[in-house]
């Protein structure tokens, strides 16, 4: 990372880089192995790499390790996945009570991504019309740190089946954090080409001219 | 892209990410030369591989190819810029003043990001107690996008100090799209690893530890 020429990518990076679009996928399912510490930060350096409003940098990240807090965010995770069931009838009904949607369970790693909504750093720039670009930016860093995880195999899941006020009390942090991301970080039972709920048939992927539009 | 082998990323990749995360930057000096169409194209495909709620793909990207959409975006920005500079007072100010802050003039491509708030996409999956979650995917793919573009040395730069209301009926998108983000797309003046904020002495970087708790 200390290298100050400009890189100048090439065709073999760009095929990878596009191999690990393809397979990145939001994983659910977790070996119990480890994840190193170390390992872990150097991904979160790489996220902090990302980019933010005005340079402000409003990533907060909770590694949470306390077995309690664990439980209390599993309990949560339980409590609103139960009350979204009900939204549902019939056939997608039976088809939500198959989904696994978290990983709580047996990840190693939880990671708790906040964005702080008082941060001085920035001065403010580039909020005032779109005050919602502090939360963007704790965005972008998940999805640097989801692609940079899965470089080394790792897979993140990102769970927001979860009362995002309550795991702000679970965590102890200051008013003024608001949660971006509740993340499940391990090695993945398997990689996967295709998501998870396209596979269980929940919904499929749509095509490039559904989402383009000239004007 | 047809590859269903799951890839086995190696130190080179990793190290070229590492490379592409730090390189990339919010460009605003842009040369004139074009970007080819069917380039474009294939990097909002990688992007439309990034995370979504319940799969929703809540993107929606408008390019804005019509000359007097894109000068309404211009006096868009002018108007915004001088009023968030009404924000700052005297060397804080004058630092401000000498900011570029958008690329809007030379910029070969202008892309606008909306969020489909009404898609029915993902049937709701995911999105009861964190509805953000729509939003919050669509800047996913702008990320995605971002580094997809920079691996083609194509630079991106995300304009926010612009009114978001006006930008929807200047392109007259659905009243249910929320703007993401508005960006500049095309090859950049020079490369740079550190960020024109920082550059400008605006605000530097943070370290890992100013943003790592652990709970």
């Amino acid at each position: 990372m200390s290298d100050k020429r400009p890189p100048d990518f090439d065709d073999r990076f760009r095929d990878d880089l596009a191999h690990l679009f393809e397979w990145r996928r939001d994983v659910r399912r977790f070996l119990a192995d480890p994840v190193d510490l170390d390992l872990i930060e150097g991904l979160l350096a790489q996220a902090c790499l990302s980019p933010s409003v005005g340079n402000s940098q409003p990533w907060r990240f909770v590694l949470v390790e306390d077995k309690a807090k664990r439980a209390a965010i599993r309990a949560n995770f339980l409590r609103e996945n139960a009350a979204a069931l009900e939204d549902y009838e019939n056939e997608r009904r039976r088809q939500y009570t198959k989904l696994k949607l978290a990983g709580l369970d047996k990840a190693p790693v939880h990671l708790a991504v906040f964005a702080d909504r008082s941060t001085a750093r920035g001065h403010g720039l580039g909020r005032r019309t779109m005050p919602e670009m502090l939360e963007y930016s704790a965005v972008a860093a998940v999805n640097t740190l989801w692609l940079a995880a899965r470089a080394h195999g790792i897979g993140v899941g990102w769970v927001s089946i979860i009362d995002p006020q309550a795991v702000r009390e679970t965590l102890a942090v200051p008013d003024d954090w608001r949660l971006i991301a509740y993340l499940c970080i391990g090695y993945p039972e398997a990689p996967h080409r295709e998501p998870e709920l396209q596979r269980a048939g929940w919904q499929d992927r749509g095509h490039l001219k559904d989402f383009l539009f000239r004007r």
